[in-house]
C-alpha cells in the first residue's frame, strides 16, 4: 500500500528537508517515527526539497507499506511520535501505487511573506522577511507578471542548480497587502533551485525602487544570475501546496 | 516629557510583563534598553500586566524622560538594543504628562486564538491552544453572549486575583471561525485575573458539546470558580489593544 502524506512543519530548526547523517532533517524526522510506529525501515519520498529556514503548509509526501494501516490512528501516533520537532501531518491518504510524490506532481505553489513595517517582527521572527522601506506594490506587481509563462530563468537561478535547463513556465505570479506583510504567490509545475527566493530579492528591488520595472526587465531578459538581486532570504518562505 | 509605546511581544520566554529580579521579563528588556539608550535608570508603566507565555500585539506603556527625542531615532535605536529579545516598538508618541498607560485606559482587548484541528500546530507552537474536538462555533456564541455586561465574574476570577470586586462589565464578546481557528475577542475596560482565559476554557466546554448553554449559564450565576472550567493556556491569549 502507498501512503500520501500532507505536512506542516516550520523550517527552523532543520538543515532543510532532505536527511544529511547527524543533523536534523524533516525527512529525517519523518523516516524515524515511520521506523518506531511500523518497525521497519521506511522511505519518504518529498515531492520536493526545502532548504534550511524554508516553511511548509502543503508539503507532499509517499511512503510504502506492506501492511493496511487506520490512517487516522497513525496520523494521530506518528504526530506524537515526531514531537517536540515541529513537523506535523495534516493528512495521510492511501493512494494508488502509481503515484509518486514528486513525479506526479502537476504544479507547485510557494508563499514569499515580507513585512513590511519600519519595526522588526517580534511574533513573527524567523517566520517573515523584514523589509523597513515602504514597497510598492502596484509596481510590483507589473514586474512580476514580465515573469508568468515559459522562460530563460537563469537570472533567478542558484549558481549550484542541479537542473538540466533554465526553462521553466511560471504558470502565475501574485502580489497582496496583508495588513502590514506583502505576500507573493506563486506557482508552476517545477521550480529552479532559489527560484521563488531570487524572484522575492528582485521584487523587492522594484518595489523600494532601487530598480524600475525596466531595470528587473532587463536583468531577467540578460538570462545571468550575476545582473540579478539578492536571494531573500529563507524564512519568508512556504510551501504551501502540490497538486496532482 | 511622557513618551507612549505601543508593544508587541512573543510571550514565550518571558515570566511575563512585570520584571523580577534575575527573571527574563518584558518590562526588564524595555528597561534595560532605555537605560543603555537614555543613560539614567528610567520606569517603564504598563497598561496591564501578562502573564508567562501570553503575548501582545499592542500592549501600551510610558516612560518619563527630561529630553526631547527624535522619536523615530529612539524606536530604531531601542528595537535595536532590545534584540534578540522578542520585544518591538511598534510606535512611540510624545502624550500630555497627565497621560498613564494603565489609569487613563478605556479600554482593553484581548484576543484568545484555539486551533481546532485533529493535528497539532507545527508552525503555530507556542502561538495557539489546540483543540482536536470540533468546536461548535454557534453555541459558543450563545453562551459568549451570556457575559456582555455588568456581571460578578467570580466563576472566572483566579483564585489570586488581587481586584476589590469581581464585578466588571464586559463590552463586547465575538467568536469567529478563521481558517482553522476560533478567535474569541473580548473588550472590556478592566478585567479580573485570568478572565479572558477562563472564559475560553469555559466555551471550549460549551463548543465540545462537555456543557450545554444552560450548563455555562449555571455555572457562571454560581460565582464560584469551582464550579467554572479550566484556565486555558497562556500560550493563545494575546493583548491586541488599549484604547484611551
Amino acid at each position: 500500500m502507498r501512503y500520501k502524506l500532507t505536512l506542516e512543519y516550520d523550517g527552523s530548526p532543520f538543515i532543510g528537508w532532505q536527511k544529511q547523517a547527524g543533523q536534523l532533517s524533516v525527512q529525517g524526522v519523518l523516516e524515524t517515527a515511520l521506523k518506531t510506529y511500523l518497525r521497519k525501515t521506511t522511505a519518504v519520498c518529498g515531492s520536493g526539497r526545502t532548504d534550511a529556514g524554508v516553511h511548509a503548509l502543503g508539503q507532499v509526501a509517499h511512503f510504502d507499506c506492506d501492511k493496511k494501516l487506520d490512517t487516522r490512528k497513525a496520523q494521530y501516533s506518528l504526530n506524537a511520535l515526531m514531537r517536540p520537532n515541529p513537523v506535523v501531518i495534516r493528512k495521510i491518504e492511501t493512494v494508488d501505487e502509481d503515484f509518486h510524490a514528486r513525479f506526479s506532481a502537476k504544479q507547485r505553489t510557494y508563499l514569499y511573506r515580507i513585512q513590511n513595517t519600519t519595526f522588526p517582527p517580534a511574533l513573527n521572527t524567523g517566520r517573515v522577511w523584514h523589509v523597513n522601506q515602504p514597497l510598492d506594490v502596484d509596481k510590483m506587481n507589473e514586474a512580476a507578471k514580465l515573469l508568468i509563462g515559459k522562460h530563460d530563468f537563469s537570472t533567478f537561478r542558484a549558481a549550484n542548480c542541479q537542473a538540466k535547463s533554465p526553462i521553466k513556465t511560471l504558470d502565475e505570479i501574485k502580489m497582496a497587502r496583508v495588513d502590514e506583510e506583502v505576500h507573493i504567490t506563486v506557482s508552476a509545475r517545477s521550480f529552479l533551485y532559489h527560484q521563488v527566493r531570487n524572484f522575492a530579492g528582485a521584487l523587492v528591488n522594484v518595489g523600494v525602487g532601487t530598480w524600475s520595472v525596466a531595470d528587473f526587465k532587463k536583468a531577467f531578459l540578460a538570462c545571468d544570475r550575476t545582473k540579478g538581486a539578492i536571494t531573500a532570504p529563507a524564512e519568508g518562505l512556504y510551501f504551501m501546496k502540490v497538486e496532482y
